[in-house]
């Protein structure tokens, strides 16, 4: 809080302003200012082995590498001597020498050695690399690239990433082209799903058919729609009806901001409701620089989830980068669009939608109605963030538990009206992903405290 | 006209300011708003079917569509919900539905359906997507982008594409990576068909070698040289000497504004007179942008004519596009230009000089001479529309009959000098392409009224 | 000099400014201007045969061409009449003749023809083509692209270009995508060589093993290293003990401003000392814009010397330009960077290198230490360069012998202490490029004078 709010000049000169700022995220801008206040995913842990790996975070170039004590650094990729790259660096055990004259740096960014200067040179007390503090944790390093880089505050530890109850694959690689946000808004936006990946639902297998709830309503018009400011971020749920007045469907989708998505495990993202297919599913974005990103995916598969549905190595193939990109609709010689025949998984519907609004999408054109209540939730939360920065304060970060573990409600169920909480509050059995799993019977299989 | 013209400052600061603002196509420009006036063809007729097909006109990115209803839009490619893309649109009975959230926008613009808003929401009365009037015309979609949009002039009806007496032949997809003004000066410039395409020029067929009049004199010091604004817009006219004092051969080639080029039928542009190849040719370019077209080729074949001769498939291949196009001449392995053997196919040598200006020529080091009066002409034509519309008024529109079609000179042949008009009217005989064609002795043998 | 340099402005506001204003090359920069002091490189003479030859040269677009007379023109790209390019144009006994109107320029930029214009029209006497003059010597075309373009200085012969006492070799066509001085500082920096390029030094071959002197002392702290402006430009020393107190080995690298760069001949630039394989090496840069060089290497081999470690035609496909460049050290499928395993064959080292530093690499980000002289001495020549340029006077010359030859250090070898000068002069022998040569007992066996 500054002294003087009231006599300082708004943070912004009116909301197109804050459109405008709200999706960048380079060191210089507002929004770039807010996301060094959190953690970030840089890579695999796995990925660091005996050569430097060149990454790009937030737009600034840096490298990250395992030194031979095991200890993971990430510098700039410039050197400080005479700008040469350090991702053709040498891992030594004192850090990452650049290969042009050998300085080397720390993971702090101290520099070890300059063999080509006089032993003990004040130079090498002068000169520093630009640096970030790194930890690894459940097989990811992350990063935290604020002022506070000496004392960052605690990595969040999300609740999924901590399941022991079944195995947890964590999938990265799929690097796309346009701003988080427009991944990150349509996460938001329950709206799309009874649209967009309705247009051809791909068919339920076989085996999967009696598990289905043929009488979950999907008509939107009938659900209640409600978007919640949570401890952890935010979350947006869906009440649907079903045949039996006294048992609703519930679908709550969370956002831990910046980058953490969680939604309950479906390979659709739809009703029905597959009682056998409880994964626990979502991701976080590496945010790489304003018009690109990269996808950590993480489920959690437990006894008798279906393997065959969460992302298969096949699905590479039809999913993301590549032109031609491929759906369920048969492509016709004359569709000359970029994308031709993409609908019907819902991966590639999201990936071309997101893309066509562009790199960084020209907001002032929008026209939001009552059906966005969910992206109005979220870029409040990132005004308010954003002006919070701009007063010297920090935005609002992730509650977490004792153990640093943040709960994210992803409940996503059958429930009895009386059981059903529409508030900031985790529903029943949200913890574990399934909600409140009821046979056909109305008959509670799951979730009995 | 406006009231005080005489107090108002001038629309071009100079002659080079006029230079500058001249090639640009943009909805914020002066040309731009100029060639808003005149309507543009889209795609073929039969380009549209059951997907939406992307179209950038004058830097507009837009999407063309067929109804179910039959009736063709144009609107923007951006949705006015949330900027998705309506390329990847569903074709519906209301118009095309964005498969982001559905809003759906009919031909007009006019939002037909927000399935995700409560039923009649004043949103759906609010919210107008960016449309443009189009008229289905000779197999051809046509739109008119201009402020008069709802009111459009009508679309006028180029001569060669109402004939009967042959076969309209159109081709389109050959886009050009610059200024569509390097074409269409190209066009008013006869000079260069003396020094360009007589560099190897194709040999004539056997069959037609009896058709030569080789006494048809190709100096081009000895030829008269005049343009005429016409009512349809301008034309430049060549007239040879022959053998025969009392024999001229008259070529014509003609530009109605501000993308329509016509030239009576013959296949490389130059004498000599193939009597039965007679067929009449032209085209329309598409502008795309600032940098691009695409050329819409017309010709009318006639019974007798060559139909070899006429752009062939295999043409496609030596033509335009691709690094290593190819005319005549032998290609050797040490020349290093992008466009190596380029010589000898009339439409690879225009490709390649008007390529070569650069996207948009840097006119201000252009140094024109005598020769270059067709091109002088077609400036201030385009000068005077530009300042028409920056006085508020409308640039010439091409003049039409009764039943509003074009009629355009295209004389080519040989007449006796008694028989030529060297004025803006057209020649006789102009309207079926042919000239007044005698044979070898001078004898009439079409063009008798 | 000017006549009152004490009231001007200082030239460069800091130091910074210097640094900005150094890479440039374009004709409207300082150091562009600077540039323009000096003849340039532009291909082969065997590069001009019958067809017009494209090249950019200090951010200026120029064709080359051989007239039907055997002289050599370099004219702008554009032709004055309408920007169409002369690279397509046809070369006639009067000159280049612009293909699409006949504009013919000679080699001076004379319109010699206008074949579309009356006979002896004035406009051939207004219009003139740019040009620049060519010379060329030791089977390279020159250009001097300056003010002084009417009456240039002398053309500088580099002595090794005059040698007859081996077989010349000159290879041209390694395009790199980044400033010229990244090289050429590369260049004056001998520190990297006991780094980067002893990373993985590639093994000595069987045959040369008896020739190596294990003795000479390669840890740099215990050399001296000395640089010196020279009469060509400058040079870099450095001193190694050896075993034997009365036994030193120097090696020397000069540069010749601003693109010549000369070294003893080494395969890989280091010692040990290859009795057999002193073929002199180096090369000059053609500098094409603020950020693409071509490098014309060119070595003397004489009988004994090594014909196989010259750069073999193998070498062009691991060396440059590939992705997937490859040294010595093999390729780890998980090595994301963009040259992996880059490491083993000196050439590529530099060239990763240099790349990585950036097109214009941010030089206000540096940190120059003591082992950087060489570096600073650069630019402290071309600083005083472009002084001197911008107060209307000359940058230095390289100072040529009777004939015209420039003579540049190069001396390689092991030597007496008293036999060392360590001084702007040339070392003796230096002529040959071989150094004083001793056997392993240090009886002189070259370098006798």
């Amino acid at each position: 809080m500054t002294t003087s709010p009231s006599t300082t000049a708004p943070v912004f000169r009116n909301h197109q302003h804050f459109l405008e700022e709200f999706p960048k995220t380079g060191p210089d801008t507002l929004a770039g200012k807010m996301l060094r206040h959190y953690w970030h995913p840089v890579c695999l842990s796995a990925d660091l082995r005996d050569v430097p790996y060149p990454v790009r975070m937030l737009g600034e170039d840096l490298v990250a590498f395992r030194g031979l004590d095991g200890k993971v650094g990430l510098v700039d990729q410039r050197c400080a001597h005479r700008c040469a790259s350090l991702v053709y660096g040498q891992i030594t055990k004192d850090g990452l020498k650049c290969s042009y004259h050998g300085w080397t740096f720390d993971s702090r960014g101290r520099c070890t050695d300059m063999p080509l200067e006089p032993l003990n040179s004040p130079a090498m007390q002068r000169v520093k690399q630009v640096w970030y503090p790194t930890q690894e944790w459940a097989g990811i390093v992350w990063t935290y690239m604020g002022e506070e880089k000496d004392t960052p505050p605690p990595l969040p530890k999300l609740d999924i990433l901590t399941r022991t109850d079944g195995e947890i694959v964590i999938e990265r690689g799929d690097i796309r082209p346009y701003n988080y946000l427009n991944f990150i808004e349509n996460f938001a936006d329950m709206g799309h799903i009874y649209v967009m990946h309705m247009l051809e639902p791909g068919k339920v297998p076989l085996e999967l058919e009696p598990y289905v709830n043929h009488t979950v309503d999907t008509n939107w018009r009938t659900m209640e729609h409600r978007t919640f400011e949570t401890d952890f971020g935010m979350k947006c749920v869906l009440v649907h009806n079903t045949a039996d007045a006294n048992l609703k469907y519930v679908n709550s989708w969370s956002i831990v901001p910046p980058g953490v998505y969680r939604f309950g495990g479906i390979h659709a993202g739809l009703p029905p409701d597959f009682t056998n297919d409880r994964r626990e599913s979502g991701g976080i974005l590496r945010i790489i620089d304003d018009t690109h990103f990269e996808m950590f995916r993480f489920q959690l598969i437990r006894p008798g989830n279906f393997r065959t549905t969460y992302y298969p190595v096949p699905t590479d193939k039809t999913r993301g980068v590549a032109k031609g990109m491929q759906g369920t609709v048969e492509k016709k010689d004359y569709d000359t669009r970029k994308y031709p025949a993409w609908e019907g998984l819902p991966q590639v519907e999201d990936y071309v939608l997101q893309e066509s609004q562009g790199g960084i999408p020209p907001r002032h054109r929008e026209h939001l109605a009552t059906s966005d209540i969910g992206i109005a939730l979220l870029r409040r939360l990132w005004r308010r963030g954003m002006e919070a920065v701009a007063e010297g304060s920090k935005p609002k970060l992730p509650k977490t538990d004792d153990h640093g573990i943040v709960h994210v409600d992803t409940f996503k169920g059958l429930a009895h009206p009386d059981e059903i909480k529409l508030s900031p509050e985790n529903m029943p059995s949200s913890e574990d992903g399934r909600g409140l799993i009821r046979d056909e019977h109305g008959e509670l299989i799951f979730g009995k405290s």
